[in-house]
């Protein structure tokens, strides 16, 4: 299979890459890092970078980031900028891969549990990942050719001690559990769903 | 109570205003009809329209559209359309409003369904209905002075018939209903939900 994965070089990029590679054809991508670039935030970037890399079977996008800080000072115009990054980035990859990956493909986004468990400066987070969520269920019923969509929406992960004190009181869940939800919605046979990893 | 009504001379917006009107001061509003105009996908134009109006206790928004047709041709330019009028729009009233709306005021605005239970054509109203949702739910706990939040989540409303062929096997929900989830939020003392009216 092969299996296109941006954001590769990420906490949970590097760890879903070598969850999957040896067995599956691994091509990675980053803004900066991996064997191709693309800057998920332009749409003509995203079409440039699958006209490069060709027909493939699976995509996995573990990027995107959002604006984290107060909403009393949040602007419409950062509250935008998170929109454009996490949330359209990753749609764009579906609008515009959809035209690119191969009958019976999938492709396999990242939310994250602010979207129902909000914490303080998360808003535009969460925000997203409510959006994402509800994508891929729309998505779902109109891809074609057996194509597939799932989404993974993990809780804040062990690997990142960084955000911890933002999320009081939150378990930080298990990066084994984490890359196991990507490898059931690339190799499994779900679609329209949130692995929620939380 | 000074409520604001955006979208008043809507479907749904309408019946919300005469619900309201009487016992408190309505200000209607909309991109041509209504008291005062604004266009809710220009933040420029909601300042500008929130100097004229001056402080108030509630903002309801009954307004905003998306891209409705078929995933395989949503070009990401028609994606992101929806998302700046309905998605953006709401948040943006939020964003900029909150600088203007009095201590223990209410936001309540509009998402529906298809966030959750998607038909055919609908995934750019799904994603934003979805996107709204968590905003809302993270707002809640970051909005001061008492503020409070909600969105309504409308089925597809027996008073848009035009509607019905898109949503097969959709029970149309009572407008009595949905009218109530607005007055509840707005007269209420509930925040962080998301009122379901299906
Ligand atoms: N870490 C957590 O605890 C956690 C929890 C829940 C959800 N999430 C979500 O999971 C996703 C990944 O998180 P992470 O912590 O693994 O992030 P990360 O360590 O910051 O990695 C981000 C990855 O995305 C790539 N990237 C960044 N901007 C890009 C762009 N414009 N175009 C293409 N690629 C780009 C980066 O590579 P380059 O540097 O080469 O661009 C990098 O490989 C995010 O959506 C995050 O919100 C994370
Ligand atoms: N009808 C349903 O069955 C249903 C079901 C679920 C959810 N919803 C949601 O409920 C909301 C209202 O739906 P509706 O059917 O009542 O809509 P509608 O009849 O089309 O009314 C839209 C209202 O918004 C105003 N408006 C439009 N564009 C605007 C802009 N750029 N800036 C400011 N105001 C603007 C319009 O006034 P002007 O013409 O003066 O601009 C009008 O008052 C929408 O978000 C819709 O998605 C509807």
């Amino acid at each position: 299979m092969k299996i296109i994965i941006i954001g590769a070089s990420g906490t949970i990029g590097k760890k879903v890459t070598e969850a999957l590679q040896g067995k599956h054809e691994i091509i990675t991508a980053g803004s900066k890092s991996g064997a191709f670039q693309l800057d998920i935030t332009s749409p003509d970037s995203i079409e440039a970078f699958y006209k490069r890399v060709g027909p493939f079977d699976a995509l996995v996008s573990t990027t995107g980031s959002g604006h984290f800080g107060p909403l009393g000072s949040t602007t419409p115009a950062d509250f935008k900028k998170g929109i454009e990054s996490k949330f359209l980035g990753q749609v764009n990859l579906v609008l515009i891969g959809q035209h690119y990956i191969n009958a019976k493909g999938s492709f396999t986004l990242t939310s994250g549990i602010l979207s129902e468990d909000p914490v303080v400066y998360g808003v535009n987070l969460g925000a997203i990942n409510g959006g994402l969520n509800s994508f891929v269920i729309g998505a779902a019923i109109e891809l074609e050719n057996g194509i597939r969509i799932n989404a993974v929406s993990p809780g804040v992960v062990e690997d990142s001690p960084g955000y911890f004190e933002y999320f009081p009181g939150h378990e930080p869940v298990a990066m084994d559990r984490v890359v196991n939800a990507y490898v059931k919605s690339v190799l499994g046979a779900i679609t329209g769903q949130v692995i929620k990893v939380f």
